[in-house]
């Protein structure tokens, strides 16, 4: 496949791609979109211009919208083929090559466009995945010779987050203030948080609207999963740690989350797929899967200090996950708990075993005891004021590029 | 006051509350609405009738509508004009009385009305603010002589639920399957779940949206909140004990919650303030709050086996809670975390310190040591399939009674 766009072998939005997101054109209007290269595609103007007439089950413009989810719970046979037709559009043998006027109305270039968040999300859960991001964690706060607890093995442990404070890459986060209880004092002290954290993570998004009483099986859950984002999990360490006993994180994590804009489809993601690392003991019957069911896609943290230059700090990748995506939403609605249209799943912080490829800060830092070296003779222990996060993620095979851009959140004074 | 529609004495629903909800009409019509005694009253038409002209700041008929969230963002000068416009129309000299057609359109039988879910709810927090529960649980689970955490008489823990599963009263619930991990046992097994409970609780619901970073102090909580529904977080105890650690319960409580379907406004409650449990140590000063904030309010919890009758089984009350609802709210926002309207945020099991106040199985019969012995030989540890929960919760003083009518739940048999 190539396109009539011409864009860099290294970009993300290669024709494989076809994310979908949410944009403010220049003009301030508002439409569902595509990207491919630089370029930024309103799929609105598209329909109206009847480039979608011939797809069954979209009987309205269901682009002209200030969120993907109207488009999105049209579930896969829709879905897909209108990410196959817009493949065909942008191949460099489409008629739409030579057509300047529909070109002209719809192409803008990526600058121009503002990324809104492409979801309404009703609910967000939070799991907590990757063996190696676990196990640092519970060497660090609880018992080194036994930091897995007795459930993690047998259960993809997770916790409902806070949906309201999700936010799209390149909003500001201001630091939060809170309660924490330094080891050296009596009772907890106020203020703004001196252990700031990011956590590396990847989630997906719910294309349907279950019943209570209903499960999803890992055999159906991808037929429930648009796409995925790269999103991070700002944490707040010390406020966390003081406050989680014994219901789990609360205001340590719910002053914002920031999400990637671009939704990657799970059909641009097959061609990528990869097997997960082995899971001992045997898990239950209805977390059994069969296939290949995890993804190799390349995730990258930066820190980027103000007037500074990016620093590559974390090379992590999706694939380490334990528990995979068809595992969690089994494990989730076995209960018969209800998911909805544009629900985001979160995987948890995303650590490999080289502590290069470590998820967070604390890991990292190992708690802050031994401090990142940046350029120009910075370092970190946690998250300066004013520092900017950027994570990257992308997944790359026999010379096909499919990625998520960037999710990036510069961290402001607290008020 | 009296109105010209008499009611029973005990009728939850005097002319002192003035409560709102949403009613599917005996045409499916859908509105919201009020009730006095046995009559709810169609807000949509009297409005469309002009009765609410006068009062600024209502500009639209924002009761024509599946929920109440258009009516209760108009804030509080908007809903107080509105429930007291409603007192007056009610009174027995208003004009209304004698309005036959407006009477034959508006009033309708409770009989004949569905109540629906009163609000959209974006987010649901459960806080965990009865000290009586909070020590309960924790001589059973943890340590008998340090029953509390080290932070719980710091703040007001709580964690976020899960929203899409919260359900109106006679809503059925169907029994939980999952995992649990007896302790006679080497693994987890999976079946339905055995130790299924209910908790007793209020929960309130705000009246608008924050901006992310921005905090509600508790002098400004009560400004924010509209009104108040009874709450049963619906509880699964043996997938919750196995489940639950580190990151907090999940899978043992999304699978339903149950709201009383007419909210009580924060004004209606207002004769029946009361003090708190003094706090001891003294809390950091955002938790600081002057007067009265909580409310004498009885709760009842009764179980009405299949073919049997209602058994009363606990007598609580919410003015048990440590934590107050402004203490809540601005824990909750004091990192920047932002509300919406709809929100709702539970208060946690309220328990009193008598054991027949108590607000759950798992303490009634102290995780299932105790059975509780019911009409007709029957007995129950936990909650049986086809057993309903029924609470109740009413405010009285001076002859005035101000009630929650019941949240009700029958529990069907797992799938």
């Amino acid at each position: 496949m190539k396109s009539f766009i011409n864009y860099d072998q290294n970009s993300d939005f290669s024709i494989h791609n076809i994310p979908f997101g949410v944009g403010v054109f220049s003009n301030e209007y508002i439409a569902c979109c595509t990207r491919i290269g630089d370029m930024v595609i309103d799929l609105a103007t598209l329909y109206d211009y009847g480039f979608f007439d011939e797809i069954e089950g979209i009987n309205e413009n269901v682009f002209e919208a200030y969120t993907l989810n109207e488009f999105i719970e049209l579930e896969k046979p829709v879905t897909n083929a209108v990410r196959l037709k817009i493949q065909q559009l942008l191949d460099e043998n489409s008629k739409l090559a030579n057509d300047e006027k529909t070109i002209e109305e719809c192409f803008f270039n990526a600058d121009q466009v503002r990324m809104m968040m492409p979801v309404h999300i009703p609910n967000y859960t939070d799991f907590y995945s990757s063996i190696e991001h676990a196990t640092n964690v519970g060497k660090m706060f609880r018992d080194p010779a036994n930091a897995l607890l007795p459930n993690w093995k047998h259960l993809p442990v997770g916790y409902h987050g806070r949906a309201s404070s999700i936010v799209v890459s390149g909003t500001d986060i201001i630091r939060p203030k809170g309660q924490m209880k330094p080891a050296d004092v009596e009772s907890p002290i106020f203020g703004p948080c001196k252990q700031l954290d990011f956590e590396l993570e990847m989630a997906f998004i719910v294309n349907k609207n279950t019943e209570m009483g209903e499960s999803i099986s890992t055999a159906e859950a991808e037929d429930a999963i648009f796409g995925m984002v790269i999103f991070n999990d700002w944490s707040a360490r010390d406020i966390q740690s003081w406050e989680y006993v014994p219901l789990g994180p609360f205001l340590g994590k719910n002053f914002g989350s920031s999400i990637s804009p671009w939704v990657v489809t799970l059909e641009a993601l097959m061609p990528f797929r990869t097997e997960s690392p082995k899971q001992e003991p045997e898990v239950l019957d209805y977390l059994k899967f069969e296939g290949d069911k995890n993804f190799d896609i390349n995730l990258e943290v930066y820190i980027k200090p103000e007037n500074g230059t990016e620093n590559l700090i974390s090379k992590s990748n999706y694939k380490f996950m334990y528990w995979n995506m068809t595992q969690q939403l089994a494990h989730h609605t076995i209960n018969g708990c209800n998911v909805e249209v544009g629900d985001m799943y979160a995987s948890g912080t995303i650590s490999g075993e080289n502590p290069n490829s470590f998820g967070s800060m604390l890991e990292l830092t190992w708690r802050g005891t031994n401090p990142l070296k940046l350029k120009d003779g910075e370092e970190r222990k946690f998250i300066n004021d004013n520092d900017t996060v950027i994570m990257k993620g992308f997944a790359e095979k026999d010379g096909m590029r499919v990625g998520f851009g960037e999710v990036s959140g510069k961290i402001l004074p607290a008020n």
